[in-house]
């Protein structure tokens, strides 16, 4: 011990970019996470729990989001060896299938849930731990593994609380870009160049607007700051049919399969994906899945470059108010597609894949503004303590709480400031307390306190009707539990 | 993709030490550990889920129990800090009491429950990734605190399915020890080191037997290996008495009590420590926790170098045959104790702590043993494609089963040969598939195939009252559903 006068004492923090989460906020995504994969269960997808270590040879040199390599994730040095915490769920499905592929069902359906790590810069509301909740299909190569979690998403958004109107699900295929640009003459080898701005650009299509955008395609733009970003030098014509590309929704799903044919006109990979679009629209029509809650939509671009097939996000489309005030569409809370090229790293062979990620935390924050989860948590009900050599009977009224089924605790800090027992349970949201000292329990009863009761009375002292109201009931020993029972009944 | 020749493929492997867990195995943990929160939510405890990194400094220097300073923890650089996975539950705890203390309620009882890592040298079936699962109570000073906590682990092992008779929950006391230590004139300053000699010597009682421990009480113990472990040196006055503490415990509580009180007899300390086990045993027969399944047992010695009040542990006490054969008892699969320094790192303030931690795989591993987890995970109906021009039908087919709530899917592989549908329906365990091709969509019904039943007629093919069952049946397709119900129900 007296070594410890030496040193500093350690600060008590939670790392930069890190969080903590409490009681009902812990309990909420548990549960929501349940029903998701509860929807996922039914649809045949199995769980599959990897560890949160992977070697950076089996992550991968980069982030699917992040051009740079060998950023974005924890890494350290074990003798030769580099292990890091995994960044998203899809990589190490990717190891897992190219491991265990031979014991492994073909198709390989699974889903996968818990926190991911990124490396960033931490930033307000931006953790470096957070929850995923994945689930993909590997080795299906039709479209009906696309198809299908189309609608398994829609289940799940509607299982989890979010009602239909509510949100839509939008399908893109990144096939049907190819087919543009082939068409607007960026097809060679010489235009990967070309290609990559294009991508960049049309990814940015949310942040920038469709003007800014149209810049990039042409000569380059200028940001507020004054940095000049350089174009892909398209002509008009080329910049229209790109253009076009991301503006092709129209009314009906057919129509805009129509408008998308037309575009891609003469490229054998675009009108491939058009015809993967029609299937996909056409399979979910059959089981009832119409636009009201699947929507052919190419304006989905977000994740267009790394995708290699259909793609989908699901949007919220109710709105909520920003932290100005201002109303806006609640936005993104998952989104997928199709990406061949995964397992092929490990095993040279291209296997077919498609999957979601729902964006667990957004989710959670969507429910919580339509009101979906229940910030009230109740506490326990508290046994308070009169009389600190009568814990053992006491610890007998807690126990016939807890035996009925009530959540309840005995007081256990000092007991000699009554106070203190009162503002604990209020800290603990407490819906009852009981007491009982002395006199009780000679007289063989105990008091049972109705605490929002008595805060209500309390709020509404100057009112007639509430002034004498009781929140206390003095009831024989043996019929405490039924007594709590009943007010936590009427509280309900 | 050039580049890619150039480099090695990267290994499919988890990395050394840790482990990926499959369908049923992540599914009967999470259910185990569900219903564990529920027993720890009725007893008023709230959820605390921490982030897997720490800072090091947070976390400390050393692991409870590992005397080797900056070992057992992954840890890497950042900027001018360290950073490190939690190697338990516990030490988060404390740094979130530290950094909370005027938010949260005092006495705050919390659980937790997830994978904690330590950097160890792995072994067969020694894992550097499990889960913990663990529940405290902070600044509660009173052994009503433990108390609960015993009952609460009484009640959590029969919520997941041990029954009464089949564990046990032992008590000990630290103080108790300490009590016997000064008794055996070994409490001054200058006896630091024997002190130290002796909690190790008595921490290896299971490992070493009575024998062991005497020994190294004395002169010191020479191993198999022929290594010399130089003991305490105690006379053999000395030594009786700390045998005698771990051999104190008797027939009922009341007479072991008895015994402590005679070993401790003169040291206050002492005194105290057999008066908390006292008021605890008490306060347990009280909630109608006799000795069948919460004793004071002094032979419990593991951590009571770690911890400075009441020691609990709970050990299954049924048979399973280890792996050559032999018949031995489950064992251990929870501990805990009180523990009144860790906060006090942070804060200057010694604050009161007591909790448990439940070995959540080798209480798997015992349900398991048990026959309590149903090892045959029922895989989904599997509808296969005999036609893939009409995957609209197959889809509207599972559609039904699902929006039944029967777990289903459509198989997705390559359809061109039948046979790899029903090897994937098998390797799935699915119990029934569904066929329909061209004469059946035109009569409007599906074939259901019983494929428990199937596998049980084709085992038993020789014996003639098998012979002629049908496992499969022929019913118009909007009878599909409740057919396939009705198989499900008979092959529960």
């Amino acid at each position: 011990m007296a070594k410890d006068k030496k040193q500093p004492r350690p600060k008590a923090q939670t790392p930069k970019g890190f969080q903590d989460y409490f009681g009902a906020d812990v309990t909420a995504r548990s549960e929501m996470l349940s029903q998701i994969a509860a929807v996922y269960h039914r649809y045949g997808f199995d769980a599959l729990e990897t560890s949160a270590v992977e070697t950076v040879e089996a992550l991968g040199k980069f982030l699917p989001d992040v051009d740079r390599p060998n950023e974005g994730v924890f890494a350290w040095e074990e003798d030769k060896d580099w292990l890091a915490l995994r960044y998203d769920l899809t990589a190490p499905l990717a190891r897992v299938y190219a491991q265990f592929r031979n014991d492994l069902p073909t198709p390989y359906r699974r889903y996968a849930m818990g926190p991911v790590w990124r490396n960033e810069k931490p930033g307000p509301g931006r953790f470096r731990q957070f929850y995923q909740c994945d689930a993909d299909t590997v080795g299906a190569p039709s479209v009906a593994a696309d198809a299908e979690i189309c609608a398994m998403l829609s289940d799940t958004l509607e299982a989890v609380g979010i009602p239909r109107g509510d949100y839509v699900i939008r399908v893109n295929n990144r096939k049907v870009l190819n087919g543009v640009l082939e068409v607007a003459g960026l097809s060679g080898d010489d235009k990967e160049a070309e290609r990559g701005i294009v991508l960049r650009a049309i990814d940015k299509l949310d942040r920038l607007g469709p003007e800014g955008v149209r810049a990039l395609l042409g000569e380059g733009r200028k940001d507020e700051s004054g940095d000049f970003t350089k174009g892909a030098a398209l002509n008009d014509a080329q910049a229209d049919v790109v253009m076009g590309f991301m503006d092709a929704k129209r009314d009906t799903g057919a129509q805009t399969v129509t408008r998308l044919s037309e575009l891609v006109a003469g490229s054998v990979i675009g009108s491939d994906g058009v015809a993967e679009l029609q299937t996909i629209a056409g399979l979910l029509d059959a089981q009832g899945y119409g636009p009201d809650r699947i929507i052919i939509d190419p304006s989905v671009v977000r994740g267009l470059g790394y995708y290699t097939g259909p793609v989908y996000e699901a949007e919220l489309t109710f709105e909520v108010t920003d932290e100005k005030g201002r109303p806006r569409n609640f936005g993104s809370v998952a989104g997928g597609g199709r990406y061949d090229d995964l397992v092929k790293r490990f095993t040279g062979q291209a296997v077919p894949a498609t999957g979601v990620s729902i964006g667990v935390d957004r989710l959670l924050a969507a429910l919580r503004a339509k009101g979906r989860i229940d910030q009230t948590a109740v506490g326990p009900v508290v046994v308070t303590v009169m009389d600190r050599d009568r814990m053992v009977d006491y610890q007998s009224m807690v126990a016939d709480l807890r035996n009925a089924g009530i959540r309840a605790e005995v007081y256990l800090g000092n007991p000699k400031n009554f106070g203190n027992q009162l503002k604990y349970a209020d800290k603990r949201a407490s819906p009852v307390a009981i007491i009982a000292g002395g006199d009780e329990f000679d007289a063989g009863i105990v008091q049972i306190k109705d605490l929002v009761l008595g805060a209500e009375i309390a709020k509404n002292a100057t009112l007639e009707e509430w002034k004498d109201r009781p929140s206390q009931y003095e009831v024989p020993r043996d019929q405490m539990v039924a007594k709590v029972r009943d007010i936590l009944d009427s509280q309900d």
